[in-house]
């Protein structure tokens, strides 16, 4: 299967209908998905509905949209409208139906796209592994006993596999970056607020963002560009006009100051993450380093900031259901609820100074390459890892070097690196907010080199 | 003794000089403050100087502000360059002293007010009846075995005793308000964030308000428009462009809705504080009633987010040197300490809520009355009180009606009401964030009526 943009081409020029791309996604869902678990939900009908209503506009002459037949699918924290969103829970899906689909939902629909499907989550987004006990564990499709990261990996996965050539997902800490590096595809975290979130089921309203995973930098390029602009359902969401992203993609990156991030996101991690940073510093001949100060500090903060908004907003059902959580997130949440505020104010205190701090980092670069994750993907059910001679557990620390970006919005996409016969990691490209475009100018750049890519498995 | 704009006047005129009127200002603290306990500084020679350089520029002809050769005094939370910034506490007397000024304090002096001393407070702003281990208990000028109310209880003491006809202070529940009405002076609590608050000690960021004390409307309305205007080192000082106040006084008020808070204000509080209310309704034809819902939860979230930024404001502190604090103060700090998060994100979580409702409230009436306090100044000393037939704590209960306001950031203003022989009494004009215009219209139109008085005790 071709990237998104290559398939909405061939749909608008006639080479394939929208319906028979559409068929042909569904059957791959229908053979694969019982081995990966990305999908919680195939919307068949209604898919091919809309595909067909595609084919229609085309053949009366009308342009279908720059997605135009281009299935998708959206991490099932996303309103479907008619559908119930479960946010990965249990108890969640008692909910009614949603009344209306998320924005960034109806904005891809807009531009042609067809929604074909909800994905696998951890619950409530809190987790990096994906390893629902409600829904199951989705596989990474590189190796079916590992995961897929998380808590998007539902999104990652069927992206890799190439179930859809395009998922939407959501990031509080990491959740869009580590599932895309442990799966070998992009995925793109903009800058916090830059992409409305209406109709998506919160976690910790400070940190979410939602963002794209896909198989080629224009592809994301081009999903970034539908989704940006503003949003009255969206409180949070940005008042700047859009800046379009795709027709800067071929522009010429020498211009752009590149450093790699050293101390803190240099440690802690196999040698195989950091050489994957290497690499890309090795392609675009960078040789400086860049420290962004007290990351573990962020890191620390962005747990405390977390599990409080999290705890509070499932505080009820915490009190009343408390056994038809996940475990893994219950124990989190009600730990979460008896934080003393005074050390929440704390951490967001520290984060305005830290946002500060880096603020100056970026007077003297532009992007910063770290790793994405610590390991390349765990084993499911996997508890510890040796990291530095260091017994550690897996599960809070595939975010060591993703939670101190989030936690001050910065717009990071992971690109990822494969080798023959390796699993597959990640990269982060990091900028200062609003600049997506220097991100996705120098990751088409290391594309058209051959550095990154996203085969499907 | 007059008001600080006929003091101006007689000074620019030439009737008397700045130095005269200053001497006679530190005079009278001499004489009296032995008693009242409101100076925690005199300033007499500085102030003296300052005097004297106003009189140079009235003799050369120059305009010396509309505040020429007034005395005032500040709470002494407010930076004095070249002093130490108590905040009422015994731990900051060991701090540096202040490099600049207070922006609202440099403003009255650039309109030619001459600063004469700092006031005495509730230690770091937290409470309301300036019983201050420390520094002492201010005594209300109207009845010297009684308490001036706080936290600015020296501010509005000094001028009722007409020791200085103007001096500021801070409102973060109430501390404007209350020490305004039991010691029978006008007092104002600006719309959250109009004003200036660089170089004040804060208490609770989110509800730290600064505003003046006088002894006439016009002083009132002369100090808000010198205050107003932006302000680069408070971040939280508005960006609009100030609506001077003064010259709208004289302006009909019959355009103005008015009515009376129901519920909530108008149970817990003695017959004489509801009397104050409907005297004031009376005199101008109220009688409507309207209802700020869901009041008392207001009251609790002001509760839980005031001690939890207080306690992390002080955290350190209170984990070396518990010791050193005021123990009235300390004590809630380290309940303050122990919140949940949970309880603080709720707290603004419902903040939200309110402010919606109350804005609403806002579309059908302009000013709302309510009491000040619900009863005249207690004893010093005084433990308890009985109101509706149940035994409580005097301390936290005199911000029974002010504190559901400062929640939200409301503009107020507490107007004095006297009877011979009995203590005094407050009602506060409330309206919707940024009309403080109206307010001070209605009652400067009470003032004209002989309605609303502070004669100097």
């Amino acid at each position: 299967m071709n990237d998104a943009v290559s398939i909405a081409a061939a749909v608008r020029e006639g080479k394939v209908s929208a319906v028979e791309v559409t068929k042909a996604a569904i059957a791959r869902i229908a053979a694969q998905d019982n081995q990966l678990n990305c999908f919680t939900a195939v919307i068949a009908e209604t898919a091919l509905t809309d595909a067909a209503r595609i084919d229609r506009e085309i053949a009366q002459g009308n342009h279908p949209g720059i997605l135009a037949g281009v299935p998708f699918a959206v991490k099932n924290l996303f309103d479907i409208a008619g559908r119930t969103t479960l946010a990965g829970s249990k108890i969640n899906a008692e909910n009614p139906a949603a009344s209306q689909d998320a924005t960034a939902l109806a904005k891809l629909k807009q531009a042609g796209a067809v929604l074909v499907g909800a994905l696998n989550m951890d619950e409530y987004a809190y987790g990096f592994v994906t390893e629902n006990s409600h829904y199951g564990a989705t596989h990474n499709p590189h190796d079916l006993q590992r995961v897929a990261g998380g808590s998007s990996g539902g999104s990652a996965a069927a992206v890799a596999a190439g179930l859809v050539p395009l998922t939407l997902g959501s990031d509080t800490n990491g959740s869009i970056r580590v599932p895309a590096a442990l799966c070998g595809v992009f995925g793109l975290k903009p800058t916090y607020g830059r992409l409305s979130r209406a109709g998506v089921a919160l976690f910790s309203s400070s940190f979410d963002h939602i963002g794209p995973f896909a198989r080629s930098v224009q592809d994301i390029a081009t999903v970034f560009d539908v989704l940006q602009g503003e949003d009255d359902r969206d409180p949070v969401c940005t008042k700047r006009p859009p800046e379009l992203v795709l027709p800067q993609l071929k522009q010429d990156i020498s211009d752009i100051r590149i450093a790699i991030a050293a101390d803190y996101f240099t440690k802690g991690a196999e040698p195989e993450a950091l050489a994957a940073v290497q690499k890309i510093a090795d392609s675009l001949d960078v040789t400086e380093y860049v420290t962004i100060p007290e990351a573990h500090r962020a890191r620390a903060a962005a747990f405390v900031i977390t599990a409080s908004e999290g705890a509070n907003l499932h505080l009820d059902k915490l009190r009343c259901r408390p056994q038809d959580f996940d475990s893994a997130t219950r124990d989190r949440f009600l730990a979460g609820a008896l934080i003393p505020s005074s050390w929440y104010l704390q951490a967001q205190r520290f984060r305005k100074w830290y946002r500060d701090r880096v603020r100056e980092v970026f007077q003297n670069v532009d992007i910063i390459l770290a790793p994405t994750t610590p390991i390349s993907t765990p084993l499911i059910g996997q508890q510890t890892m040796i990291l530095d001679g260091e017994e550690i557990l897996v599960r809070p620390h595939l975010g060591l070097f993703t939670q101190p970006l989030s936690f001050i919005g910065l717009p990071v996409l992971s690109v990822p690196i494969q080798h023959q016969n390796t699993l597959p990691l990640g990269v982060q490209l990091i900028a200062a907010p609003y600049n997506e475009a220097l991100i996705l100018r120098v990751a088409a750049a290391l594309e058209v080199k051959g550095v990154v890519s996203a085969p499907i498995v």
